[in-house]
């Protein structure tokens, strides 16, 4: 079995094929976010309907519940799901940095508080190692430190220097020949750093390389510099993945760099608010201009929402506040990343991908 | 095309058939109940690969949220929520006298504000049967006066008149031949006023008849009393349907005495919960016994829930604010539904009514 093999090139852009344990699939992949074992609102029927390769799960929140006991004893997470599709699993290193109320960092590990009740716990390289083997996800991440956004190099280089003795901890730690491991480059806003980080990770050969800490509000252009800078000096024959990015608009720019993996919660976060993807654009159901508009979402849009149901009954549906509204617009927006990301292939594929680029951001309109 | 027939009898308990311009249905049946235009969380397409063979939807909601002119546009109700099965209707009374602020009752119609924005209307009979119409709704009711339960008879006689005459002007106002017009017995806890309102009802010649104002707290003793009276009373060759009654025993209970036809939102309600049917009775998902429950929640059980997903599962979806879990419970216990009437269907079908019923509840634990 080999993990990534690329099938076609264009200039950077890259059409590749993952094999994993639960199936293969190919890239440039979208991969939809199931934090807490469940892409919301949809079932693995849902998603295996929709054509999803493959989805993300998120380690710290499954840590803290039901907790890796529970879903180990259920065979594994994707037992426990019933999702039968490969799996990509974070470390939980971002959320622990985002969402509990850290403790302490040290060169051993983190202590950090659940932000659900208080309680403590210590997640070292090794521990995320192991919570993901014993998930049993296909594709796992090592333990990283993501440091908020700073102009602080000291800081950053600091950060980076305990992210890369994880990244060996990790790698040296990591048994299983049925998980691929991936070190994540970070380094913040500096070259040095970035490049520093490149280096010393492709010296630990992972099966990939994920580009870390560039969601976190450096806004767009930054997030292409550093995301150039980093495909540029890291290595062609393994994936490489842009974590927490995935507008369309990031997609086109970033998978012309060579990105071959996204994942973010966008799609499905704005579509349980009532925004939905289009060619357009993105469109706010809930606007009282749909009110007597008995067009489906999208004309050409071949999904079971835009097939069944018009944007006036959906607006009802978020109108009167009633969940099925949330469920087709997540429906929609999950098969609107999907065919994006198989029209991103044919346009590699095809050797046009300037044409086609050009050609979707004639209709789209970004606006958020 | 014949609304109505009686295929088999076993004792009062009848099997029966109904045909509507969108298809057809066996009785006793269950009505899952559609109150904004939609089952909570389900699609047209869950609901016909659970079976489900009509459903039904509230005026009063449709009529303030979206707006009926909104639905006519659409098409109708069947178009505007994508269901092409049966729907029945009811006739906005029940609401306009449990949720709006009342106004006033006169004989000539109810003036009520909305409970959503307070503003005012006013349903006569006439107009109640309008709405319905313009839904295009298979199954209608005629508009009643639904007083909260009472032990003052003399209130009960002049609701119940003004009741009569509403039924009166409903049926003469109403002319389509698609759709089929029940009244609707009322008379609270007193006989001799359900007789009168039985007889004049009969006078009139509707489709069907309801059995009204029973799921007001009468407690099931009465419920079940004021039934009896009132199917042995009612026309043999018409349906029979309780309104808003349908937990599993008061199923059981009233087929035996003739009715035909239920709603009622309370296997819906609480499966958004985590209250779950089973054989045994109703189980609580989220109690803490189910964490490492790896079955189904009902084990002979083959609803998509039950086949793909475990109790520890549903629990920790319950446990985290997962829609998922939510859209899963409600999926089992329309399930639930649907296997039961077929069950009292076949029990009537083979004349071991008795048999059957005493089978299911040496099992079934009623507990709320």
């Amino acid at each position: 079995m080999q993990f990534f093999k690329i099938t076609h090139k264009y200039k950077k852009a890259r059409v590749g094929e993952i094999e994993t344990k639960h199936g293969k699939f190919l890239t440039p992949v979208f991969m939809p976010v199931g934090t807490q074992a469940t892409v919301k609102i949809m079932t693995p029927q849902d998603l295996k309907e929709l054509g999803v390769p493959i989805i993300l799960s998120n380690t710290y929140h499954l840590y803290l519940r039901p907790g890796i006991d529970i879903i180990e004893k259920a065979g594994g997470l994707h037992k426990f799901m019933s999702w039968d599709g490969p799996i990509l699993t974070d470390s939980g290193g971002f959320q622990v940095f985002s969402m509990s109320k850290l403790r302490a960092i040290t060169e051993k590990g983190i202590n950090f508080k659940s932000h659900f009740d208080g309680s403590e716990h210590f997640f070292t390289p090794e521990k995320a190692i192991e919570i993901q083997n014993k998930l049993g996800s296909d594709i796992i991440m090592s333990l990283d430190e993501c440091p908020a956004y700073s102009e602080d190099k000291k800081e950053i280089a600091k950060s980076l220097d305990i992210t890369l003795k994880w990244a060996k901890r990790g790698r040296e730690y990591h048994k299983s020949s049925d998980q691929f491991l991936f070190g994540i480059i970070q380094g913040g806003i500096f070259e040095d750093l970035r490049e520093k980080s490149i280096k010393e990770l492709i010296d630990l050969d992972f099966s990939g390389y994920s580009i870390g800490g560039v969601s976190i509000g450096e806004g767009k252009e930054l997030i292409y510099k550093i995301t150039k800078f980093c495909t540029e000096r890291m290595p062609e024959e393994k994936p490489r993945y842009l974590m927490g990015v995935g507008t369309p608009e990031d997609i086109w720019e970033t998978v012309e760099m060579g990105v071959d993996m996204f994942d973010c919660v966008f799609p499905t976060r704005i579509a349980r608010n009532g925004t939905v993807y289009t060619k357009y654009g993105l469109l706010k159901i809930r606007n009282g201009d749909f009110k007597e508009d008995f067009k489906p979402i999208e004309d050409d849009c071949d999904c079971y929402a835009c097939k069944n149901f018009t944007r006036a009954y959906i607006r009802h549906l978020f109108n009167v506040h009633e969940i099925l509204g949330m469920r087709l617009t997540t429906l929609h927006n999950i098969h609107f990343m999907i065919r994006l990301m198989k029209k991103i292939r044919n346009a590699i594929l095809n050797d046009s991908y300037e044409k086609e680029k050009q050609e979707f951001f004639k209709n789209y309109k970004i606006d958020i």
